[in-house]
């Protein structure tokens, strides 16, 4: 499918799955996360037995310009490793003081949120929920339910991706099934 | 209700009818549009009768900074002034090359996008579509169908608006309605 940023386009992204019929979305396994997660036992054991999708985004390829916008839809599916919920790897943006927006359309979870100075908070999602992640902060996305978490997000094209510091330091803040109640804890590894 | 663009919150936005009950929306009614219609008599009409809300949106005042994000809904109620649809007033951007997306939660209708040189397009809406609004394009949504057409959009915060353009010589092109078809045609007062 050809994409016209200059004249404009239409694609769709059905509002139940988040999925869209026009473009092929990006996944990541249990082995695309591996050491992202507390419980390495758990993780492996995963990896081993079916390697489950644990999420998928549709990244759209919006031109690397300030005057752009990045757009698309994030779905995270329902599961623990251990005892913590699936989750996105997370990420700063590039560019850092880039702010973004994830409008929740289904699901149940939380946006963690994260600045370099280590400040930090949890905020709720659910459907009709949207979370304003502010300039500076890296996120990342937990479903804490039973069903997929989908989010559709928009951010300054040209903010770009920094995965690195999160895959080397991770959150101070894990959220983690605590006799059936979501609650955050403080990272042990951080 | 205070955002804090700085550290981030959560602000809803009703799946189905677009309306936040968090913040109070901006109210578009018949006679904020006098002029903008082809029939001056039928507007005429319905602002002495009863005046009816033509669209409402949240804007929810990001901090005007390239690195932030402007989002919120907009919701165009479904009805006509003699055979034209039921419109937003369409704008620029201040800053022109800044482009825009909205992803139709509910209702169907176009998005009719122009730019400078007169180039236009009409983007068919429906729930699950996204538009791509271009870098330089002026926008307006219309609802062609018989419940709210509601939009979830995003643009970059120091985007600004200039509707002065579109309100002094309209858009290109009309939809109106032809024995119950919305049928793209040509402004005769462009």
């Amino acid at each position: 499918m050809s994409l016209n940023w200059n004249r404009g386009f239409t694609i769709d992204f059905n509002l139940a799955t988040g999925l869209s019929g026009a473009v092929e979305s990006t996944k990541r396994r249990a082995s695309n996360m591996k050491g992202m997660y507390c419980d390495s036992k758990a993780e492996l054991e995963l990896i081993e037995n079916g390697d489950p999708l644990m999420y998928e985004f549709h990244e759209i390829g919006a031109p690397e310009d300030s005057g752009d916008v990045a757009a698309g839809t994030s779905i995270v599916y329902p599961g623990k490793v251990g005892d913590e919920y699936y989750m996105t790897a997370g990420h700063f943006h590039t560019i850092l003081a880039t702010a973004e927006v994830y409008y929740c359309l289904s699901g149940q979870g939380y946006m963690l949120v994260e600045n370099k100075d280590g400040d930090t908070e949890a905020y709720e999602l659910n459907a009709g929920k949207m979370v304003y992640v502010p300039k500076g902060y890296a996120h990342r996305s937990i479903n804490t339910g039973n069903v997929p978490l989908v989010t559709f997000f928009a951010f300054r094209a040209d903010a770009g991706h920094d995965y690195g510091t999160i895959k080397q330091r991770g959150f101070k803040k894990l959220i983690v099934d605590k006799s059936g109640t979501p609650t955050i804890v403080d990272n042990p590894r951080y």
